[in-house]
């Protein structure tokens, strides 16, 4: 497949859990008619992003949000990449966990998030998500009528680690459900989705929750698609909203054949591997 | 030191190769009033970049660029990067070669350039730099009254691994001798940088040679000083000239501190080292 109809949505997350789900069963059907090939929800879509959130928030797998999220990608025949939620296991222990699922409602990949985000700036934002969750340890490939593509949760994307080594896996687009928030944002949002792209010559896709003053994290929104030579090919602002965009995928191939950055690599030198 | 007060020279590029020299020496005693403790130059910046120059431009290990570079390091008792040349070693191979001088005039870092460039891109740039040139093998981080720096050569710097390293081996602020082009320049060169600095929370420095368009090969200019957190804090247009900046080098651990990115990497999933 040469071209991958992408539609990103960048929903408003309410305290309510059932609402959440019922927004994103509204926003999916209503760009159904389009024929998208592959939908993507944003970080935590189902809960307000709070620590103290997640546990109360979370569900185990094939929990009332997987199921629905499931349904929806049998229903409409799409991928849905249906963001991150709050996933409990067997011993209490919570995730920040993204699921992905494919045409007939089958779960192709789960990502636990593995860095998690424990930030403190000055004048800034704090947040310590390891207050109430747990890293994962996988790093998320997966197969896909489009070819494989790399699945991470936000502040996993910090690390040209783990974008580097899902490449090398195969991975040709990267989804990401992500809220960054009014400091690292603006700062840096823009410029880790282009530069990851760019590094790896890759499509990068960040979801974000829309902006929602009144909560407890603000979202800094701006949702994106940037092509494998950087660019920014749509983007939203702040507020609730979508956007549809075709990739080329045979693009990849084309930037990497003028700037073979991949294949320049000095794995003679230097090694990355997974551990 | 918590201050370091630093001088790019944007030059322009002679075909002359004792011009560039003369040059150089004229813009670094213009400045030396100023009292900078680091300046740097720009990539190739005695000999026209072009394939086919730079076995003609080559001198050895203390030929006359190295020597007048290090008299200059000496005489203002500066730090100087003293950009790139095409350097060849004794048993005739030829290498694109940075070489870093303290106030004694005491070379002190080499660094042959480790990934070659080789690109085309289709309706714009043509370069193919292992034609002529070999590269080189080591990642190359030295001491100074500031601390650790790293030091690689433009295209070096497209491969993340390799500012990872530097910075793992302890690297603050990361020096870049770099000529981008018409292609890449607006695409890429300022991007890689704030990436670089902000993924690794280092200052980045990037000096590139004044855009002539009456050469083979048309820099983008743009000379640049990136932040740790990402903000580009001086930048040149395309023009020879210059600018100065006063780095603190407290911001480093400010930012690390708010924001432990370097902290947080999962060296217990994924492992990166030099082989």
């Amino acid at each position: 497949m040469r071209e991958l109809k992408v539609t990103l949505l960048q929903t408003k997350v309410y305290t309510d859990k059932m609402k959440n789900i019922e927004m994103a069963t509204k926003y999916i059907e209503a760009v159904s008619n389009e024929k998208p090939d592959l939908v993507t929800l944003p970080e935590m879509f189902n809960c307000p992003y709070q620590t103290q959130n997640f546990p109360v928030y979370a569900e185990a797998d094939c929990g009332e949000s997987w199921q629905a999220m499931s349904n929806l990608a049998k229903k409409y025949e799409i991928y849905l990449s249906a963001g991150s939620i709050p996933e409990v296991d067997e011993t209490g222990r919570v995730y920040n966990t993204a699921y992905v699922f494919d045409r007939h409602g089958n779960q192709i990949a789960k990502h636990r998030k593995m860095h998690l985000f424990d930030i403190s700036v000055e004048g800034g934002q704090f947040f310590k998500e390891s207050d109430t969750l747990t890293a994962g340890n996988q790093i998320t490939v997966f197969d896909t009528e489009f070819g494989k593509m790399g699945l991470c949760v936000c502040y996993d994307m910090r690390f040209p680690e783990l974008a580097r080594l899902m490449v090398l896996k195969g991975a040709r687009v990267i989804i990401v459900p992500g809220a960054f928030n009014m400091t690292t944002g603006p700062a840096h949002w823009d410029i880790m989705f282009r530069s990851r792209a760019l590094d790896n010559q890759v499509y990068t896709i960040g979801t974000s929750p829309a902006r929602d003053l009144d909560s407890g994290y603000v979202s800094w929104g701006h949702s994106l698609i940037v092509s494998p030579w950087g660019d920014i090919l749509k983007q939203l602002d702040e507020k609730e909203g979508r956007i549809t965009c075709t990739l080329d995928l045979e693009r990849i191939e084309q930037v990497r054949k003028q700037l073979p950055l991949l294949a320049h690599r000095r794995i003679d030198v230097y090694r990355l591997e997974e551990k």
